[in-house]
């Protein structure tokens, strides 16, 4: 048991929602931007409520600007704070841009990264000839007209197991670039169309340039068929622009 | 006809969005505050749109900080510029906090105050143990739990015509405080409750004193038939608080 410095802590498991607005993205990365990451100010609230320093567990990233419904962390501790109490505390002391909707004491070997089985991200694209001034902050603006038929078609061939580095930001690597992506459903909105992901993992900025690959065969600047020569070529050139950070939602992680 | 400066003249009707957030209000005072109203801002654009001295005629005030869904307003110009050139104009040209939805020639006779025959608010309650980040400037949040019963209680007594000068801010005026609510309904959503009201006229925070009411009523700060009361008495001090600006939205205006 040497080495396990969390045996008989406590592990507690955060659903969050957040705006990811005015922050840097979730992770904290060193001590520097503990105040303007997600995380970092999550921890901040966390270690003054438990006496202890605090390390939070994300599922994942979120970028710079991007929101999240529900993501989840998890962190050790040895406070015998109860569940409600933590998250009273936590809401009261954390920004109003950030809200935690459940604390719940989770099996010591849960791990809300190594754990969860699949996501699903949202892309929400405003649509019509006036773009919703309520959604300004939670929504990317298309003006031109979007084909749901042309888009399905995109999204169909974009499901699947399939290498998806041509569809990502990642340089170099040699950690694997293939994911499955489950389920990809378009959900048409008065003024709104949301782009729903499924998948067991997503490279950095996939979502973002698979909605905006999606965009672009909507508005028939691109053929549904270069969905396929960008997983041929694994060429990011060849895919779509990156959609901006804030119309994209992190909503929701499954666990086994 | 002499005297009738708009005879000939084009009479157009705005139907307008906004988050009223960073304004003073619907209404421009003179000169000095036509950079921080609603009114303001869009006559600055018409203005340089039309090359005339516009003045909008609105269904009516909104508060500074109240937001609208369907807000109403006329004016008169010379103009021969298309409706849907107008509408681009104008969104191109104003702030992203406030949209333009439809443009259109109407008759002369048409005035959006004087013929507005009801309107409708709506009043967003955020409720639950955390109230939703993403709504945080469009709700107000009440922590306690609220009896729907008695709200609908409460709601019902104040539906009809009545003098609603007990329920406004409204100080010594010669002019009637008579009213008709012709219905209220409350819509209970997952995290939310939202109070609708709809009437043939409201006074200076009426809706927000009423909404204010009907929540002090369903904490169980206060009977439902205190209502009468303050029809009885007339007395501002007899009703409840009036909730701030952010949660409160001009729905729709209603002509014949």
């Amino acid at each position: 048991m040497q080495g396990n410095k969390n045996i008989m802590k406590r592990n507690i498991k955060l659903l969050m929602e957040y705006d990811g607005g005015r922050y840097d993205g979730w992770q904290r990365l060193g001590k520097k931007n503990s105040g303007t990451t997600i995380q970092g100010k999550i921890e901040e609230v966390l270690s003054k409520m438990t006496g202890e320093t605090i390390e939070l567990i994300g599922s994942g990233r979120t970028d710079a600007g991007v929101h999240a419904r529900g993501q989840v962390a998890n962190f050790h501790t040895d406070s015998d704070m109860k569940c409600w109490e933590m998250k009273y505390y936590l809401n009261r002391y954390l920004p109003q841009d950030i809200g935690i909707l459940y604390v719940s004491d989770v099996p010591e070997r849960f791990h809300s990264r190594l754990n969860a089985k699949s996501k699903r991200y949202i892309y929400r694209v405003a649509t019509g000839d006036v773009p919703s001034v309520f959604d300004r902050h939670y929504t990317w603006y298309c003006f031109d007209r979007l084909d749901m038929g042309l888009m399905k078609e995109g999204a169909d061939l974009m499901v699947g197991q399939h290498d998806f580095k041509g569809f990502s930001s990642v340089k170099k690597t040699n950690k694997s670039t293939v994911r499955t992506v489950s389920q990809i459903d378009i959900d048409v909105k008065e003024r709104e169309i949301d782009l729903i992901f499924e998948g067991n993992g997503f490279l950095y900025n996939m979502v973002r340039i698979m909605a905006g690959t999606l965009v672009e065969i909507g508005t028939g600047d691109r053929e549904s068929e270069t969905v396929k020569e960008v997983f041929r070529t694994k060429n990011r050139e060849k895919a779509g622009m990156t959609l901006p950070p804030q119309g994209l939602f992190l909503d929701e992680v499954f666990y086994e």
